[in-house]
């Protein structure tokens, strides 16, 4: 392709996607197709000649748009905001158009400095103490991941430079709750650790960690001659934005020599308001914490911001240097390589720069308090409502509710409950999403994509109560 | 950002980029800045107030573009290709556009049926087995860690599923190469397999893997009581492309049932070409294998290709299934998130399916076949000039060379390597990396920029001879 023919496909495909935005609401928020439809649609075998991409806009619209859930749509409520603002597109362009790759500081230096320069932005937008160093890694459950191996490192003294962990005399343990992301489990397992020194703290009746539940879970441990190793914490649990207590998970910690990593890869966006600081009291006691960018906060992804309070812990474990990439600054600089799991990366700085610039604090700050009102509406909405109930505090902006008409309980209840969800998503109107709390099903109302405003949440509760009638 | 003020700064930007890319042999390749000189031209605290982008694209000129590297240009010939035609630009700005996360298959159907299309369409044209299935990790990196991860597991009959490593009596062993890459050592650390237990196994006089050298390192193991657990294979080794003797490791690891993954994160763009296939004679009887789109093929960073033989294999290790993330549709489809470490992925597909159809096979391999012509007339062309040195095979696009004057020899050679390849990079004319091979500095020229003609061959040569004149 010649840069003519990019100018003009290109030209094209910025219209189609200001189009597309300026007219989210004309689509079904989730994809309607059934498994195997897209690939239907594809060749199974690859061009063996060049094709032109000149209708490329056209083909988007018939081959891929029907297997597109909207994330970007005003009644997109389920997972977590994913929000793509135009900004971070425009970064992500920029990026993909210069087409570098960061392998050291070298390979192109703006792309580290931009990182470091608006990785620290973040950190003060947070009030992340001074010090505190910022990386961007792919996502959170690589950051958590990378957090557990800094923890597993530190607490066997560095094994991986001797025996590694099957070396170890005690078993490392590692805690989170009850309510903690999947990723935990996973990094956890990844890691080494395994599923049998994995600890489910009990939650209390905001379904934050216990931190007395948290003590004895250690104390057994110790008993039991195994080594407590990292603490990982919930700011905005996924299921329903619980708090855990991070102050004084973070005694704990202390006491026992633990790492306390702090999962807020959605929730973290709110501290970005002061009101909301409190929410995570403590935080700076933590040795890591993760916010994406890519997701309340309008960053498209992947943008994770992985915090940490002392960097050579992680450089430590990350490092390397071999001969090829080896260059004669690296004393002056920081080598992005030794921050994370990928030797490689993209221009990542670029998408969050404009991002942040396009929106301001002020910006970001007042729609995430319009989200934080609008969550509260529904919350209030729904609790007024004969036969249905709010099952969760509402701290941010997701909202947890369950229908439950006269006589229904248990598995019934829980049919009911899948029922209308899948009502909902099938129809296009909005998009929700199921998950399970005390063992039964509930539905989560993930509020916080940018581009809803106060009468999309009255639509949505029109919908819940649409897909309970007859 | 209104969709209107996105359309007129991406007009904008979309022509900024094809005039970059059309004017690329302006720019010096490596970037001439000093350490901070990026992070001086931007503020230290983050805007208050939104900003506007009118400006943008003057912007990344003043302030990102004396800090960017040319991966692009004509003259790049450093660490690896990293092709980013048009087409990958169009589909990462497609992906970004839509702002889309594949969480699960319903999260966005075509993001996880074209990512299986458009793997199989690169497996058919590496001449994989049919039933070995593809994803797309971030980055070799990772996809080697994966592999790990995949190893320790199946040689501990998933221990993570109990006590973890930790509780495995015989200390685990992997096996690379002396020329391995640093992400082979860095995964398998990460693992918990600790150095103690990592082998870097001699070469022979390609500096490929020597398959004897191999067999008396894990007998060796076996009698101290350890456990040979997986060997990492490389197709083209990062300093000279040097191959591993794929069929020769493989029938050792089926002798010891072993992991047998294959590093071709650069070079497996070249079996595209059936002249070629016989570098990795023996592929179908690894375990897995990595190929980046991200480097010679063609797909901007990030892009790498992961195929395994057993796929329960991979995600047996890799799976998670929170209620939150069930859907009805989970028996019926590909949910991505347990092919690799991250939950949430973007819609890398799209790029990888412009680029193919932009390029098609036959435009690959013709490319690719004018790299290898050119890399065999710069080695002809060097080993013709006195003084000067092939030191390793050519069999693909690097030529790996040094500049011996009468006289010099050890340290003071060194010294004389690291000069003129700095005095190259300083100048802007070419930008090259040195690296080690058998304790000696030598210089990579690492042709298969897609920009790259034959002109500019010619003109690299007349660089590296003016470089040691005077």
């Amino acid at each position: 392709m010649t840069p003519e023919e990019f100018r003009q496909i290109g030209h094209a495909l910025i219209d189609w996607i200001a189009d597309y935005r300026a007219n989210l609401r004309g689509y079904p928020v989730m994809s309607q197709v059934a498994p195997g439809d897209i690939k239907a649609r594809l060749p199974t075998t690859p061009p063996q000649q060049a094709e032109s991409l000149d209708n490329l806009v056209a083909e988007i619209g018939t081959a891929i748009m029907p297997g597109i859930s909207h994330w970007q749509h005003p009644s997109f409520c389920a997972y977590f905001p994913a929000n793509a603002h135009f900004g971070s597109v425009l970064g992500d362009l920029a990026s993909a158009g210069l087409g570098v790759v960061g392998v050291s500081w070298q390979s192109s230096p703006a792309l580290t400095e931009v990182e470091e320069v608006v990785t620290d932005w973040v950190r003060q937008m947070l009030g992340l103490p001074e010090g505190w160093l910022g990386a961007i890694e792919d996502s959170a459950s690589i950051a958590t991941l990378v957090a557990l191996l800094c923890a597993r490192e530190r607490a066997t003294n560095y094994s991986a430079e001797r025996g590694g962990l099957q070396a170890e005399a005690k078993p490392l343990v590692v805690y989170g709750s009850e309510q903690s992301h999947s990723s935990v489990d996973k990094a956890a397992l990844l890691a080494g650790f395994g599923r049998d020194n994995i600890r489910h703290v009990a939650t209390d009746g905001t379904f934050a960690m216990d931190p007395d539940a948290l003590r004895r879970a250690i104390a057994a441990d110790i008993a039991a001659g195994r080594k407590p190793c990292a603490i990982v914490a919930t700011t905005g649990t996924t299921a329903t934005t619980a708090m855990d207590p991070i102050g004084a998970l973070a005694v704990i910690a202390r006491e026992h020599g633990l790492w306390l990593h702090v999962d807020a890869a959605m929730a973290g966006a709110a501290m970005v308001l002061p009101e909301c600081c409190y929410l995570w009291a403590g935080i700076e006691q933590a040795d890591s914490v993760v916010i994406n960018g890519h997701k309340w906060l309008g960053v498209n992804f992947d943008c994770s911001l992985f915090f940490v309070k002392q960097a050579d812990a992680l450089t430590r474990v990350m490092s390397t240097s071999p001969s090829y990439l080896r260059t004669s600054s690296d004393d002056k600089v920081r080598n992005l390589r030794d921050w994370g799991l990928p030797l490689g990366r993209r221009f990542r700085a670029m998408k969050l720069w404009l991002m942040l610039r396009e929106e301001g604090v002020a910006g970001i700050q007042a729609r995430i308090r319009r989200d934080l009102a609008m969550a509260q509406w529904l919350k209030r909405a729904v609790e007024r409502a004969p036969d249905w109930r709010v099952v969760a505090p509402v701290p941010l902006q997701t909202v947890c509710v369950r229908h439950e008409p006269d006589g229904l309980a248990g598995e019934a209840l829980d049919q009911h409950t899948l029922t209308w969800a899948e009502r909902i998503n099938r129809s296009g109107r909005a998009y929700v999403t199921p998950a399970q709390l005390q063992g039964r099903w509930m539905v989560r109302l993930s509020l916080g994509s940018s581009t809803t405003e106060q009468s999309d949440v009255e639509a949505l509760w029109q919908t819940l109560q649409w897909s309970v009638a007859e």
